[in-house]
């Protein structure tokens, strides 16, 4: 999209605003920029994907991946989720990470500090070999950067029983909680100890399959796990 | 509910299976039972609350917590999501914990290590005070146990600025993964490292309100920061 055909307030760096994604609540919050979309996106590990139906909301966790300005989901060609999605049902993709709690002097300011993505959209099957080929090679290095060159690749076979999703980014916002609590003037003098709990999500030690040789020891990208952006 | 009552394959112990809340994908992972669920509820932070407006889905982060069979949601009375869920429409709310990368030798069997909680449902308002007033101090409880007697309490118009929802735990299930990559027998030969990547939530240092007086300590909640069953 060029600067020109972009809508008002729209850029090239930013998805444009929508009705569907303008957020309402705490507006300062939003964020519709692609640099902070993508940066949420690559961090996070698991999305819940919204989809109705017989007319009820259903949310799922699962894996995904971000290709440029495509997210891809994956799974059985059995599972309902993928199925109903591949045939073109509206979903809503949301993605959190959760950066720390928010302990305010009153209970009513209480908070939490948080990154999100909500992702609106229809998505389709991807049938191009290639491009199903590059959506799991980016599936398995969103987990684990560094693991695929390791990894036995996909045969023909477990291509065949993948079925691979492709959501346009195209509607899209995120929203940001950040900082210190934000009490009321008047609560200011209370002697209460207000300020922020630093959450993230930490690697433990590798543990081997028990199936493995003895001896055999865990990749760097293993033992030095981290996520893009994380800490 | 009595055993007597309890349909088939279903307990005082556990949430009763219905076509809505069956496990299909990977059954084996299910779980029913209300011990599991009401765990996983109460050490997450973070539900994904998922609704339908206009016949399209949306999904939306929020804060929540457990009171015994119900889940409390709460807000502004001018937040859309609480204002839609308020008249009644079908809900589905997801939680989810992230235990760890699983990288098998094949791509084709990298996974996650999770457990997570699907309840279905139609919240209601809660308009009686106790309860409301209970639901509120179990909100700040659940993010931060220990911290209600030292936060001020809710003044009468903060009551009337929060919208509090209870969705009654009655259409619900559990799924987990566990446990070692589950790679084809053909491939344990293979010489790549194979196993599992813990992961959890981990506090760091509390950080105090620029506006704390000087030498203001964390209390001992903060500085030892954990979740219920987590590490």
């Amino acid at each position: 999209m060029s600067l020109d055909e972009a809508g008002p307030g729209s850029t090239d760096d930013a998805y444009p605003v929508t009705p569907q994604t303008r957020v309402r609540r705490r507006a300062q919050r939003a964020r519709y920029d692609r640099a902070t979309v993508h940066a949420i996106l690559d961090e996070a590990l698991v999305c819940h994907v919204g989809f109705v139906v017989e007319g009820e909301p259903c949310v799922i966790p699962t894996a995904y991946a971000r290709v440029g300005e495509t997210l891809y989901l994956h799974g059985s060609p059995a599972n309902r989720m993928l199925r109903s999605l591949a045939e073109g049902l509206p979903v809503c993709v949301t993605v959190t990470l959760l950066d720390g709690i928010v302990l305010a002097r009153s209970a009513f300011h209480h908070s939490m500090n948080y990154r999100s993505v909500v992702v609106f959209g229809r998505a389709h099957v991807v049938s191009d070999e290639a491009e199903k080929a590059r959506a799991m090679h980016a599936l398995v290095e969103h987990v684990c950067s560094g693991r695929s060159p390791d990894a036995r690749p996909p045969s023909e076979q477990e291509l065949a029983q993948t079925l691979v999703l492709a959501l346009p980014l195209a509607q899209v916002s995120a929203k940001i909680r950040n900082g210190p609590p934000l009490d009321d003037e008047a609560d200011h003098a209370l002697p209460v100890w207000a300020g922020v709990i630093p959450l993230r999500l930490a690697p433990g030690a590798p543990q081997g399959d028990p199936l493995l040789a003895a001896g055999s020891a865990p990749p760097v990208y293993a033992r030095r796990y981290r996520r893009p952006g994380g800490s």
